[in-house]
């Protein structure tokens, strides 16, 4: 019988993305609790716990996850962390919602591919977000659906306002259009492989040096055609649009939302300023939905396969993205465990 | 047979209006000429005439109208010099196209009634070019198919960016919400037979003293219910919209046209300062059809009876403006020879 | 310091909207949990009991209110209970939520707001739930910067596919029309000074007698005029939108959401079947706002007056949908204690 | 001066599209009249001149072109026959406005623009209608603006709802395309140097061994990237769209036109079944523009340079698609005569 206990939560990393995670477990979402908060700057971590009745601070995210009142991890640290965090979580046979990247190459993220099927059963869910978005879900029920036929071609525009300093080119593909790579394989259901990434004349907002915006092609496994406009400093807004191409019709998502205000000679309305307001909704909803299936001991999101996956793609982008060309995309083959 | 014969039209009135419909005749549509120009002010005339080749000036409607070359009449003079130009061109048995209002009250309307029923074929068309433009057509055309069952309801707006000097409450009503009264007759193919005028609160950027916007309710011969909202200072543009409420389904025009920009935080397009840029098709095809027509020996436009009926609705609107409260239209039988 | 306690609360009703509401704070929101569900139907309070966890069935509220862990009152039961049960949680001093309507009259929502201002704090947020929709809120939001002055005149439509057997023409005021009352008041920051009831001819797939749509005008306090379509059986899906018209610009809310489809010779999206799917995010903001106002010790939702306020518009409104023409509202003097 | 003469007109080929040129200068537009058709099909062109007043039909194209009431001439016959009567109206030296393509390939193209050079002024238009497109216009004068900063990348769609009978790959790029190829060009203003076509996993509903849709990238002289997905057998509509990506904001044209239903379950509108009705209003404005432009001794449209290097791009795309791989595009140099 499924437990009706709330679930004790170890937050991985109090950064700006851990402690969003802790506020989002207290705040809104029910079913469960954050017992331990981990970083490894201590102060960080002892702050963000105080806010927290009943939880406790960590310097060290094996300790953490080690605690007795712990029943699942919130992983949320900076990528390179992510490995030894997973490793401990399933040393311990604890469910885990991992932020993306699951890690940052194809190398770890085959190790911990390996590590989940030796522990014998699924654990690991990966942040992909999109696909709890109300407007994703939405398309993702219609391409199902057969409704329009196959996909043909998917069309995808991602655009921000602009980036934070040091953010790179590379970072265009691993960081941003990882989320378009997730989207395309869970959308289509195919897995990608090649990627071209086609670098025109930059803008003139983007800092001195940067490839922005970024075109990027990817073909999938049944003959799909994906196109990604990756753009790093649009100066509007943040814009994120999907347009499927089926046999007998196209659908398209992220064009308008809210009020339509008439003012000034345009007609029109708002472009939020960045993710947290565009997909605040879908963060509960995936948080939401680890907790309720974590607590019926299921796993329901995203796995370990397809973070491996996000970053194989990433990775031949990246070759793409530096030596210019399509780079096929070498996928080790799929294990039944994660079919 | 149709004369295959170019059309000599004589345009009574040398103002904005009438020197639009020479530019239109000359430059844009095909099958008419303009060889006569009249203006009490012969200048005025006399600079018109000038840029047409074979184009002769007057001073008299009636010379104009009388002149050999001219096949047809075309009336763009202010609304009290009509009955006059009209009863002329019925007299010498033309066909006119005469702007809307056809004359500026129901006595007079009503004698212009006679005489076209004495002469004993329909010879004047008014111009409510709104029957031209195309959202417009289509949203008759949807009406008249019956696939969303009968009309219920009609939510129509008016909103100006700015009204020039002088504009008065009265012509409010008389002079814009005339546009939505045809519109309505049109369109539910009902006469009209009460009026409401209600005043909220002024804006504070309509001139003082004017009663800016107004609200107007309109009930129609088959218990339709009709709403327009008159708003001369909306200043953020021209904007014409219509919504029919049917049985089975709604329908509304005049949302959106032309491209969709994103920047500075907005999505949205661009909203016409005026109704020369929204309506300039249906102008040209309200003159080029009317032409066609003339030249078949037809006439298919409003008739003398729609510019008799919007003229005693404006009344009954004027009645309520003044002294509030609903109004009922008082229409005279309409006479076979209008079906 | 509020309390970090998680909330007991009482359901009273344990009909649709009741079960609901146990569902919603059991797996969607954070800080509650329902202790006590009653219903006058004993088997249905205990199956709805059974589900949850620590949760006790009764079959008087006042049992259910009384119980040592409840904090908290969540009225869902019919209208004419509402009375009862309100008293009841005043007279133990423990904060309501109540389902609108407050109570089905005047005469009853005026005993309230008194036996409200002799507790001397205000206890009770009534459920309308729209001030929560993420598109009102921000035409709300809007409308309060000034950004586009002063707000002259609303259009609203409120639009269902059909309604359940044994809806009456009276329901559609007192039902339907209720939550536009509700949030003209909120959103324009006046009361209604007046309400008239227009019936154009019914639509023949409305049921034998009834009067649907109906077309309503609200007047306020600072001389705004505000309309609202309310049609039970559009045939087409569940649609509600708003349009401000202020004397700087126009904002609509209410057109768009979700995938855009182009498919057999259309574009287009989807709309809703009922309020569930269009307004269910509404009801998960407005409990979870409620029961985090209510743990801190405070009150932010509609208050009694607010609910006041709405019953005494839909009785004029019953009048003028009755007897025709327009009816005045007469509230009592709004008390300081509702300022 | 320019001449207030009526222009007479030679339209060669009398099939769909000419017979539709010849209905537009007669009925549409201003300014023109149609003096000779001539097809090689004798009875065709008889039968299209008994239908205009004062027109003469011709089997030879020379012959047409060479009649006495003839000021200019109108090219309409199937591209491989357009060479030869390019040459004779510019041995008389007429102005042409010549269907698309100016003529097949682009060693015939280089035969034209070395013939106009020696005749030593332009006298041939190209039929890019997409030019006098009302949103093209639009989007046109908004990049060259500069108010939303250089564009980087333009998005295009270009889908049918089916293609006629013995449509073939090629003329997806060389028919359709090239259609996106002028615009590109005109819209940047800027050369195509490479194209690349790509052919994903083909539609069920195409045509057996058909690659349809396809998927287009070109690039341009000062470093653009453009995408244009060409889909012949979309099943829905005939849908033309296309979004500029600038510095500062994005541009889309093509969304939405006309009535908006709400019916079934759905919002939105009707897509136009063919180019036909979605264009119509820009094959008016260009032979109006043109025969205007005439009448002043003017060339103001698309030149045969503009033809040329439309054929050289399509020539590219034809290798690409053939033998895969990008293309690059090698144009002779630009004679200042075009510039």
């Amino acid at each position: 019988m499924p437990s009706q206990r709330v679930l004790g939560v170890a937050v991985i990393g109090a950064g700006k993305m851990g402690a969003d995670h802790v506020r989002r477990i207290h705040d809104v979402i029910s079913g469960a609790r954050v017992t331990a908060v981990a970083d490894i700057e201590a102060e960080r971590a002892q702050l963000l716990a105080d806010s927290i009745e009943g939880c406790t601070a960590y310097t060290e995210a094996a300790a953490a996850i080690a605690a007795e009142d712990v029943d699942a991890v919130l992983i949320a640290s900076p990528g390179p962390a992510h490995e030894a965090a997973l490793s401990e979580a399933l040393g311990r046979d604890l469910p885990v919602l991992c932020e993306k990247p699951m890690t940052p190459d194809t190398a770890s993220a085959q190790r911990i591919l390996e590590a989940e099927q030796r522990l014998g059963r699924r654990r690991i869910q990966v942040g992909f977000m999109r696909r709890y978005d109300a407007e994703y879900v939405q398309l993702k029920r219609l391409l199902d659906s057969g409704e329009l036929g196959a996909a043909l071609m998917l069309h995808q525009r991602h655009r921000n306002l602009l980036m934070p300093p040091g953010f790179t080119d590379e970072m265009l593909i691993s960081s941003s259009v990882a989320h378009e790579v997730d989207a395309t394989r869970w959308l289509l259901d195919q897995e990608i492989t090649a990627i071209t990434v086609h670098k025109p004349t930059a803008s003139s907002h983007a800092p001195a040096g940067m490839n922005d915006p970024q075109f990027v092609l990817l073909e999938t496994s049944a003959g799909g055609l994906v196109d990604v406009e990756i753009f790093g400093h649009c100066g509007y807004g943040y814009q994120v649009q999907a347009e499927a191409v089926c046999e007998r019709g196209t659908v398209r998502i992220g064009d308008e939302r809210g009020p339509r205000i008439s003012a000034d000679g345009r007609w029109g309305a708002r472009i939020p300023p960045d993710y947290v307001e565009r997909f605040e909704g879908a963060y509960d909803r995936e948080v939401q939905t680890w907790v309720d299936a974590t607590r019926r001991g299921e796993i329901t999101g995203p796995s370990a396969w397809d973070g491996y996956a996000a970053a194989a793609v990433c990775e031949a982008g990246l070759v793409s993205q530096r030596e210019g060309g399509r780079v096929e995309v070498a996928l080790i083959e799929r294990p039944e465990f994660y079919e």
